[in-house]
């Protein structure tokens, strides 16, 4: 996605060869207008797939969520990674284990809101190891709904999370693939198509 | 706003007699369409106040904060409850303590996105005490912006918190204000003008 691939090389901010700082349009400060952008071209891609449901995790899953919700006419659940007060009963859970944070985390969704009739679109900010996705994917299958896809804004290709999830048997989109953040440079795997079309 | 005070009268669950339950449609599962909707009625009441900003807090405030975003054409800022790994330097913070959970926390913002120049509206899914609120507009005048209103999805018009904002000069803009939640039903402040209009 083009407008994505360029924003991404004017403000994302190579913090080092894994780390890419994207806080002024997604994960901190949010850029409504580039979200619409996102949310649609996910509802185009996944427009013929007979999506009921979005299911994320809070909080930067929720922005482009809600845009791809608003363009297919459905609604988005955000997996909750804290349990909440008025949320206790009937949830479905499952363990995400962060690399970056070294720790494992319980994700839950009400039971309430997904059935077996349900087919998803599960959308996330980042796959990096796809620890997340996993786990949201992991829900899906305990509500007995069917999973349509993956849909991922920005995806760090040169982790193993992609190919993780493909090898399951999943579909997945994303919307920009980085190949490498060597050098403090961010290279986007159609960058790298180009050069070899060259 | 009538869409939302009939989505609240036909949802929303009361499970105490302070405690309102909305999570078919904005704090777990969420309606794009209707946050599309309260996006515009923020955008319109506040369309003639020069906003540059919008501050919210993670997670329930986000949908309706961007879809505001969306129709203002500004950015979005949301606080962090907690600190992130790749947000760690320069950083705005405020304390918040939480009736319900009895704990206070501090919510965070990063210096690089809130300026002199800024004037911002605060958007909040609830006002109950105005905790969050006040923490929000403190972080807002650590940055030296302005405040330029603060928009609210469901207030809890029983409980102090709007009265504290108001009297501290804000203008609080709320979508639907409840009067009280008794007797598991909710009774809207509208709903008591017009019974004290016929």
């Amino acid at each position: 996605m083009d407008l994505l691939i360029q924003t991404i090389k004017e403000e994302g901010m190579v913090l080092s060869d894994t780390v890419l700082k994207v806080d002024s349009f997604l994960n901190h400060q949010i850029n409504p207008q580039l979200m619409f952008e996102i949310g649609k071209e996910f509802a185009n891609r996944f427009k013929e797939d007979g999506i009921t449901k979005i299911v994320t995790i809070e909080s930067s899953g929720i922005a482009p969520s809600v845009m791809a919700g608003l363009q297919l006419g459905i609604p988005v659940i955000f997996a909750r990674k804290k349990k909440s007060l008025t949320l206790v009963n009937d949830l479905l859970t499952a363990k995400v284990y962060s690399f970056t944070k070294q720790e494992s985390n319980d994700i839950s969704v009400s039971k309430k809101y997904l059935s077996e009739n349900d087919r998803v679109l599960i959308i996330d900010d980042f796959l990096a190891n796809g620890q997340a996705a996993i786990g949201l994917a992991e829900i899906v299958k305990q509500a007995n709904a069917e999973i349509a896809g993956i849909g991922i804004v920005i995806e760090k290709g040169f982790q193993d999370g992609g190919k993780l999830l493909r090898e399951q048997g999943y579909r997945v989109e994303s919307l920009a693939t980085i190949h490498s953040l060597n050098e403090g440079k961010v290279i986007f795997t159609s960058d790298k198509t180009e050069e070899a079309v060259r």
